[in-house]
């Protein structure tokens, strides 16, 4: 059997990967009496004075809802949100796992901007954080900017915000093994969506000061035609240099390249145009835009992808069990920029200096500390 | 401590009735691989051509939502959205504990019924089926009928049919009890929002005549003013007579009264002047409309109440976990009339003939035959 029809026979055997527990025992009439009426009146009449009064006495307290419409499934675009709901299964399943976060999947029949807004803002109230997944660029962008401003939980964007602390604490190690500084690599991040937008953000609140951002057309700059509001934002503070040309010409001389993109995109050699002692992820999936092996051909030094089979899996897993870990012990209302970046440099501290090395440069998704030590990166920056 | 103590405490410990359990282990990168990327991309791409098969790959199979806007909360009334979720999460525990149904509670922060029927319209795509709860009258009516006509998964308001089917179960028994003919029953239903309504109309399907709807104005005609469209509609199949008057004088020589409207409404008095061998049933929460030591020296003959600790509980815990249990079983798309009637019916034949009496109609919240009889009855009707 593949690996694809025993995915397939689990998915048939679990007809759900997920299940609701009670934790309230229910096997008598006085049991029924406290958890339901005419007990349950209690708690209720407390939170209608006080709504913060539910964080004390229901589900809010620590469960999220993963909300996506199906609009960019994994690498299946835009299949609808029947057909995402086994990955936002899987989501909560891991949010669980590795986190112990209750999360719920909501798939949602519409993909129009203003009701996806409207539908999480009305499902809220139960919730204590909104994780948004596999939502299309640029609207996403949108979805989560004015759900952060109007509502009182963290809303974060895993697409964008895990993949982006994930990379960075990638990159933070990698700069180590290789010996250079932030301020004086050339960045390069193929891909203008969600991740790629996100990435670019991350990579410069953190201080780096040349990025570019290249897409199917090549190198983006203030010239390049249909670029969504959210790229053209992104022309003010990336390209320093405003070049032109392909990716190929973006990867002359680059210290670091990106790639949120499409297989097989980057060859031996484009790779090998790049400057000494490279940092590449090519975190296409499941196919990289360059095997490791070719980009080790090509003298790449630090190689990551998004696959566990090959060394230094860039995975988010590593980084949204604990952001909400952390966020929903702490009541954060937001996810701040303050809290990715060092949620990023504790992830990146996770791997001693005498440990890394060029197929070193991240913990491994198991590693028991990782969701703790997120959370704790997270908690440190909660304001009142 | 008293019980409202001990609930408020054992809520407090709880933080939360309910918790998500992952059927998948996920353990090592295989586990990973297999319940989340890259195998989970395989049910995805079947379900994406055929939306039918998430009943065979994710939780739609045997979830349901249950929603509230938290507009008419147990007796508390209208306190929103967050003061509701104890009570959802309490539906929730029973739906999983007496019919193995998965339930997760939604409590909108919306209280507009347009907005609340595209909500539970955008949020249906990973739902078997919506439990529509304590959403006040006559919005309650209009919203479960809308999203009937528009959702491909069964809607069903608990508050209306829940307690219609129990009610109707009670008085099929307390008439053999009684000796009496349905067709010959006079009846009173007193409280004319979503419960009342709903009792009226199912008794009116089973065959009952002459049943009048009170409310705190007191009998119901055509003549009376502020009606709401649907007491309106229910003027041209009730009160045959046209009567006029307070309920005093509805219940002079009624046989059945079905009260959910307010404590101690139902004086001794009022009462006596039922017909010989009456039947009450008493549901205001947590005091009836009359005590049922009063009744009794009234001369009513069957008396039910809410409340557990008298006897002849009328509950829709009774009612609810079997009908979803049947409907995610038999993947129904409606609720429908047919099945109600045979819900009713398959409740009262729990109790033998030989063991009806006066204080013994309906079977007990805890009996482990009673999820099974309503979800066969449920099944017995589901058309193609």
């Amino acid at each position: 059997m593949t690996n694809a029809e025993k995915a397939l026979k689990l998915h048939e055997e679990w007809q759900g990967k997920l299940e609701i527990r009670s934790k309230a025992e229910v096997k008598s009439k006085e049991d029924l009496a406290l958890a339901y009426t005419p007990g349950v009146a209690e708690p209720c009449k407390l939170i209608a004075e006080d709504k913060d009064l539910a964080y004390k006495y229901t589900i809010k307290s620590n469960t999220i809802a993963v909300v996506s419409d199906g609009s960019a499934v994994l690498g299946l675009g835009n299949i609808g949100p029947h057909a995402a709901m086994p990955v936002m299964e899987g989501k909560a399943v891991l949010f669980k796992e590795f986190g112990g976060v209750n999360a719920i999947p909501i798939c949602l029949d519409t993909q129009d901007t203003e009701e996806i807004i409207k539908a999480v803002r009305y499902l809220a109230p139960g919730f204590g954080g909104i994780n948004l997944e596999d939502i299309s660029a640029p609207r996403c962008f949108e979805i989560e900017e004015r759900l952060k401003e109007m509502l009182d939980i963290p809303v974060f964007h895993d697409d964008q915000h895990g993949t982006a602390i994930v990379v960075l604490a990638g990159i933070i190690n990698g700069l180590k093994v290789v010996g250079k500084e932030k301020e004086n690599c050339k960045v390069v991040v193929n891909g203008a969506g969600s991740a790629g937008i996100a990435i670019t953000r991350l990579l410069l609140n953190y201080g780096f000061k040349n990025v570019t951002l290249c897409d199917k057309v090549g190198i983006l700059n203030k010239n390049t035609e249909n670029l969504n509001w959210m790229q053209k934002k992104m022309m003010d503070v990336t390209n320093p240099d405003q070049l032109s040309g392909s990716l190929a010409d973006a990867l002359k001389g680059a210290d670091i390249f990106v790639g949120v993109s499409a297989p097989g995109i980057v060859t031996k050699e484009m790779a090998s145009q790049m400057n000494r002692d490279a940092i590449m992820f090519a975190m296409a999936n499941p196919v990289p835009e360059i095997m490791p092996d070719l980009a080790k051909e090509a003298g790449v030094r630090v190689i990551g992808t998004g696959r566990s089979d090959f060394p230094n899996q860039v995975n988010n897993v590593l980084v949204f069990p604990g952001i909400f870990k952390g966020a929903l012990e702490t009541r954060a209302r937001q996810i701040t920029e303050e809290m990715k970046l060092a949620a990023a440099t504790a992830l990146a501290g996770l791997v001693p200096d005498e440990e890394l090395s060029d197929e070193n440069i991240l913990p491994a998704a198991f590693d028991p500390r990782v969701a703790d030590v997120i959370s704790s990166a997270v908690k440190a920056h909660v304001k009142d």
